[in-house]
């Protein structure tokens, strides 16, 4: 009996990293997009996006039935509920993955981010898919110290985003108003990825230690 | 002992509700900051978010508990469960209002909004107020027609989106970046706010009838 619970509960997480590997092309390919002007891939992503969704609800009556027929206690429960929120995370970052990609669908066959500002995004974009990643390992791995160790790359995150904003709010800013407002939104939807990343992690932390890491 | 356990449950019913009050009076304070450039009810709404962050862990606590010592299956499970998501969802909404004090606290003693604009961040404003305290009632009610009723209001806030983003990406906008940028990412928070409680509402009638509405 407990040995299947083990066994359900792997496989749970086994889902979560296979999302989370989704997410992480998602991310990828939607920059691409972007920083191409590609609409073909951008539909790609949006349509992805359904698979995502559809894991999810996998995920979620997996880890109801196993809180219904296993009655876990404790450790088990806190673990299953906050697969129950990683999922929700993975799937939030999905949908901001669609986000940035509809900003690229938007202005085909142009692209969104003038030449000067390509850098900042593809930097962005590189924290974020490489968080994504980290975040899929952790799943399989639940290594705390490398948990722990994602908070700092989204120190680099809003460090980016504060450079942006000065970019694109300084006097000298040449390209008017859409590409500045694209950009902004850009920059909260590649934020918000991160965000999840590190709250993810620290759900890992809290289900291997019974903590939550200070944030 | 089943009694207990329905007391407990509308303990925690009684709490997201309370909580949903206080978000509906944070997103208020925080448009008035925002409309006004009062910097001292920026910081109120800044410093009072920690309340519902405590809130937060307290109905996390407590269905943690339910959870572990009546050992609910089916409909009481999914309940609880639900009950840990909309305060999730909660929380949320009470940091995308500290999103918007702090862009009033970024340009005090100014004012973000630009004076043509204020009936447009007033209606987003209105309209997400107007959301979040039927939340709060539909949490206490747990009535399923009102919640269905509420996806119309989000559709409300869509169409606000959609006309704030036409004015300020028009060839004869006169505010320059900043404000366009601001006004972009104002819509954002008011836009999530609404959806956090189309989710919520959503929860609620699944909570009611099991099913969740198509949306």
């Amino acid at each position: 009996m407990r040995e299947a619970y083990y066994d359900q509960l792997d496989s749970i997480f086994g889902q979560l990293g296979t999302i989370a590997r989704e997410v992480e092309v998602a991310v990828g390919r939607a920059t691409q997009a972007l920083l191409t002007g590609d609409g073909e891939i951008a539909e790609q992503v949006i349509s992805a996006d359904a698979s995502i969704d559809r894991q999810r609800e996998e995920i979620e009556d997996n880890a109801f039935s196993l809180l219904s027929l296993q009655q876990p206690v404790a450790g088990d429960l806190r673990t299953i509920v906050a697969a129950l929120r990683m999922v929700g995370e993975l799937e939030r970052m999905g949908d901001l993955s669609v986000h940035v990609a509809k900003v690229a669908r938007l202005r085909v066959p142009g692209v969104a981010v003038p030449p000067d500002m390509v850098p900042t995004i593809e930097q962005m974009s590189a924290v974020a898919i490489d968080m994504v990643g980290q975040v899929a390992a952790l799943i399989e791995s639940r290594d705390v110290d490398a948990a722990k160790a994602l908070a700092e790359d989204d120190e680099e995150m809003d460090r980016l985003r504060r450079v942006s904003f000065r970019e694109l709010l300084s006097n000298d800013w040449p390209h008017g108003v859409e590409p500045a407002v694209d950009l902004a939104l850009l920059g909260r939807y590649y934020e918000r990825i991160a965000d999840h990343a590190v709250s993810i992690a620290n759900r890992v932390v809290f289900v291997v230690t019974g903590e939550t890491p200070s944030s």
